[in-house]
């Protein structure tokens, strides 16, 4: 059998992460910039240290973790996730892929084995978004999909910015570096779905990401007392709410891969006795296809139009607030993953990532892919969520021989970038 | 022309409280023993004081302003209303009644009239019920159908009890009088719906009021990521809000008198790349008519067993957490009202309380009935809630006029007092 990485150190690292910010369930809460999430990378830049890693930051607080080349003028193989969580997080989503990176530059260096490029091992600020938005703000500022100036000056719902948070914890004190030029990018994460578990797969193969759209929804009605107005005379959102949840719905139901989620809905004022005057919801849509992804938003508009006009008495309003485009990562890299996990004998299947990733921003700047595991029952943002020790390790494993072989300069890259859709 | 009250001292007193909270748009937030309904209290007080009448207050804060009588046996006539409001409050639900009840106890010292019966002008604590639950506490608990103990433990969303707040604002001091020993309780409100200004009708004679039951309503399914989960494979709570949102609907509809509102929905975790694991919302059912609200009431729960058996992977409760049985007020003075209307040559029709009042409470006690006056487009808990001037003088004449009958003992009373449903 080939060398792996150090199964139990990394599955030790994990739990050991996992207790800050553990909440009931077993779960993890480090929002993004908050107290909980600096501890925790105060923990990860602790086991970088005493392996004399050389650490730098940006002004957005992404994390460059540095093990040398032997080549000075060689670009480096990227490699990470992030640290922050969801309110209600695992131990799993985006630390898995930090601790492997850590792992993957430890056991290189247990091994004394030298390579040509550099390695930098990359911790993303807020890949989440559930505090400040959007989601995977870090890796969009460092490759200049976002503005910083903007960014810094996002607010989380108690009004703190980022700017505040980032002064707060001292990463305002060195110039931004931006993303290294480099030689690609690999990310290993969780599947955060159920496909490789129901398929008895150690090994996702990820292909390329789900384009997503953002959806603000707002459905603006009279409020009024709930006993005196009779029905037919109401304006009440309420009953357009649950028209815009049977269309999303029905938009989940035209394609097996589409994904429809409605994660916040709002009422106003929000009393019991209260006819609301004002409800607020969100939708996400997500597809692999472009043109099936422009269908559902077609008739996601649509929709929203045909309610509106059968319905003059309320105010219905849809924009689109955010999106990720359909995304393909590179040929070579991702056919790296496929021969690694062969030539370890793991059991593995190509798969479409359902989830938005750092990786997603990445592969608009570099050659890109990413390494899936399973999870239990496809459960993430979730106490519950739960990876098997062996299956972190094989995916580590494979983090492992891929970014070797690209430090190295053994396989040839196909050159294309990733094609945003 | 009969005399009546003085208009004019009644409406500018009327916009002088709507500055006490007064919020954009013209409306006003004095939300149940905060700082801004105390101060309401006071301007109040203050007025009373000046005319030397006696105040005495309870341990929930309920105020009582003596206008004596000159038989000294003689039970109170009680007149009345609240001081509180919905956060996005009107200026005149509540506060009519109490300020036109001023308005009847200065204008019989305007013109020396000696009655019988003292008058007690009674400000009843947290009607609203949006800080505080459950709603109409103050009356409530002196009519003997709240515990004192457990209403002085209710909590608002931030923690604080009724206790701290009735100590702070210093209403501890005294013993609780109970609800004294009263030969009747009218109370003056707007109409909080169209109806009369519909018909344009002046006095809404109120026969009585609807039967209420609150629901609290949890869908409980399985959080999970927005993208990787196929829709096949969610327990998304949302789709189930759905359908309970259409049977909500669907139970407004098989009676003209029936009123259906859901209030408040959230859902757990709330944000929008997560498919929520749980989802919550209130139910207010209403009917006058205690058969069809308990058609209604099993018809609901009938909906939602259905919905459960169609839908094993999602754990849907229901549970009544507070009702208001249907209330017949007192034919005698039901009669009262009309009399004074009729005389005073104003329009006027029998109408059904659609809204909770104090009244309700009290009718479970003594011979109870209500005023209505229109309020336009039927809008209440609004900033544009809005009574025309010679309206509010009207509705408080007719309060004179009913209220000094009885002070007088000029009316028999039925003697039955309403039934609950």
């Amino acid at each position: 059998m080939r060398h792996g990485v150090d199964g139990e150190r990394l599955w030790a690292r994990l739990m050991a992460m996992a207790e800050i910010g553990a909440t009931s369930g077993g779960g993890s809460c480090r929002q993004a910039l908050s107290d909980m999430d600096e501890a925790g990378r105060k923990l990860f830049l602790g086991w970088c240290e005493a392996r004399g890693y050389r650490v730098r930051k940006d002004r957005v607080g992404n994390l460059f973790v540095r093990r040398p080349g032997s080549d000075p003028a060689a670009t480096p193989v990227l490699i990470g996730s992030h640290l922050d969580t969801q309110p209600t997080g695992g131990r799993f989503d985006g630390v898995l892929g930090v601790l492997a990176g850590l792992e993957v530059l430890e056991t290189l260096d247990d091994r004394t084995v030298e390579t040509d490029r550099p390695i930098d091992l990359c911790v993303w600020t807020n890949e989440e978004g559930c505090r400040f938005q959007p989601a995977m703000m870090g890796s969009g500022v460092a490759c200049g999909l976002l503005d910083l100036e903007t960014t810094l000056a996002a607010r989380d719902g108690g009004g703190i910015t980022l700017a505040d948070e980032i002064n707060r914890h001292g990463y305002d004190g060195e110039p931004m570096p931006g993303l290294p030029d480099a030689d690609c990018y690999i990310e290993l994460h969780i599947e955060q779905g159920p496909i490789l578990e129901a398929e008895a797969k150690t090994i996702g193969v990820v292909t390329g990401g789900q384009g997503i759209r953002w959806y603000e929804i707002s459905v603006v009605g009279e409020e009024t007392h709930a006993g005196p107005v009779p029905m037919a005379l109401r304006k009440d959102p309420v009953p357009m709410l649950m028209h815009v949840i049977g269309l999303v719905q029905a938009i989940g139901r035209t394609d097996e891969a589409a994904r429809c989620t409605i994660g916040k809905i709002e009422l106003s004022p929000g009393a019991i006795n209260v006819v609301p005057g004002r409800a607020d919801m969100t939708v996400d849509l997500r597809h692999p296809d472009k043109a099936v992804l422009d269908k559902m938003h077609q008739r996601f508009m649509d929709g929203l139009d045909a309610l509106r006009q059968g319905h003059a008495e309320i105010d219905l309003q849809g924009r689109l607030t955010w999106h990720s485009p359909v995304i393909a990562f590179d040929r070579v890299l991702i056919e790296a993953v496929r021969t690694s996990a062969r030539e370890r004998g793991l059991t593995h299947r190509d798969i479409v990532s359902g989830a938005g990733h750092d990786a997603f921003n990445l592969a608009r700047r570099v050659p890109t892919t990413m390494i899936f595991v399973p999870c239990r029952d496809g459960v993430s943002h979730n106490p519950r969520e739960y990876a098997a020790p062996a299956d972190v390790a094989a995916g580590a494993s494979v983090l492992l021989d891929v970014a070797l072989a690209r430090a190295r300069a053994m396989i040839p890259l196909a050159g294309e970038f990733a094609t945003p859709a």
